[in-house]
């Protein structure tokens, strides 16, 4: 057997393209036609039947614009962009909500366990869709999912999406705890608390969240391997360990993209504030804190001491 | 601030001992009293208010034999062991209840995120007591936690035990993913796959499991230690890049101690077969297929691929 026969022969094309504005997902292309790396966007996707979102949240805004009114009838949008969207107001909003508010195109999200350069590498992972259509749900299951790329569609869209941007967080808290060098054990209470307060963000914010969900890749799934291989960490761990900026060190080792944790941890802080419910995520608020440099990154362990997760035993 | 000052300055006594019976886990020592690698049995435990066990699995009713009829009335017990116990009739029991039924008392259990040379150093981390009697969880957690230790109590004692035991045949899975050199997406995938088994397996033996507890540090989080720092995937890594023996490993790596997860992928593999379930734990049976050398680890994606989790798209 040669040694990379268990990986993908064909691995569909998806390495990050932070500059073009739409992406190839699956290389099937039995149905819609997507092109990479074309900078106009309403000369690559007026026509599509499927327009797929993958770029840095804050563009998203900026890109519908040129789209809007001009989308072929009976197009779907799916969203692959973690984070919130912050409006004029000074609320949160999901992504998916702002694309379709601006383009009025039902949407789709899909999210999980896809650290690009290894799907890119064919290497076999997982996926979750959000999609509260049945039919279509199906039909982008049947579109999307390869031997090495395993899609399931569940219908709770708002939580598949919460995952996305909300686990970049967690990811900061797992890299501090890297950077600190406190081991496997303490990472994995930064990663199960985050889960937790992942939870009740979306029971806070989005009532009838179903928790199944966060079984799914988009869930425990992607929270590991974001907290494990993905760049959030690994800024986060520079951060505690070179003592520089978060802006400083995405210059230098992400050619100046910016890490979505701080950014989401930041949109979060702000909602959280406005509602008074800083003390119901101390988490969270607590990895803004020490992004932005007001805290020192030892006091996210006494973070987790204190957490109330310790507190409501089931008794 | 001193570099380990967030740190505790007095771990617990928690390294594990393997050739002796008895552990300290706190060093309040405020209830009872324990002794540490006295092999003497009866010497050890006969007038102990509060029995801890931790000890390899297969040790388990040796262990408890000399003590039968000999404990002091209203003693408890805690379990930390990991692994199933084969009757002579061939049935799989959970080690707490082979305690109960040899020594006729209550049983507790104590499992999470708690790697031993971790919790030696003082690093935080979290655990989960698994305990019917309210008054006696609150005890035992004003008995063990402390601020660098800190303790979750929750009813359902047997999805605790369980997720302790079955952990160690996922970590075996993730161990073959990094031989193989599949990346995180894939051992992502293949935890979160392991998870979806351990809450089936859990929900089919102990109805009325409580999903809940998986959520808990004996849940998630042990898993992702268990799969990311545990000796289990240690060696099943090397079973990849080697190609030895997993009982030549054990010699090798362990000090001729044994990694538990393919024993327990076995005990798993026992049971599921005599009731004709294997079909519905697939990635539990090709651990152990390939742990006992009958698959070649590649196959192990091939599980994945297939596996029913995707099939189920909530639509």
């Amino acid at each position: 057997m040669a040694p990379d026969s268990y990986k993908s022969p064909n691995p569909p094309v998806s390495e990050s393209n932070q500059t073009g504005l739409w992406h190839i997902l699956s290389l099937k292309e039995t149905f819609c036609v997507f092109q990479v790396a074309i900078p106009d966007v309403y000369q690559t996707a007026h026509d599509a039947d499927i327009l797929v979102f993958v770029l840095p949240h804050k563009f998203i805004r900026g890109a519908c614009e040129p789209l809007k009114g001009k989308i072929r009838e009976g197009a779907i949008g799916i969203s692959l962009v973690k984070g919130f969207d912050i409006g004029p107001d000074g609320g949160v909003a999901l992504i998916s909500d702002v694309i379709h508010e601006s383009l009025g195109i039902p949407m789709c999200v899909l999210m999980g366990a896809n650290l690009a350069p290894e799907v890119a590498a064919g290497n076999f992972c997982e996926t979750t869709i959000g999609c509260e259509d049945p039919q279509l749900g199906r039909l982008l299951k049947t579109l999307i999912e390869t031997d090495y790329f395993r899609v399931t569609v569940v219908k709770d869209v708002k939580t598949v999406e919460l995952c996305g941007a909300l686990k970049n967080i967690v990811a900061c808290g797992a890299g501090f705890v890297d950077g600190l060098q406190l081991g496997d054990n303490t990472k994995a209470a930064v990663i199960r608390i985050g889960l937790v307060e992942m939870m009740s963000y979306a029971e806070t914010f989005f009532p009838g969240a179903c928790k199944e969900t966060f079984f799914e890749s988009c869930g425990v799934a992607d929270l590991i391997t974001t907290c494990y291989g993905g760049r959030n960490r690994r800024i986060a761990e520079a951060f505690v360990k070179t003592k520089k900026s978060i802006q400083d060190l995405e210059k230098e080792m992400l050619n100046g993209m910016k890490s979505q944790g701080p950014q989401t941890a930041e949109e979060v802080y702000v909602l959280l504030k406005s509602k008074s419910m800083l003390e119901k995520f101390p988490l969270f608020v607590a990895i803004h804190r020490i992004c932005i440099g007001e805290l020192p990154p030892e006091e996210l362990i006494r973070c987790l001491q204190d957490h109330p997760a310790h507190h409501h035993s089931h008794l």
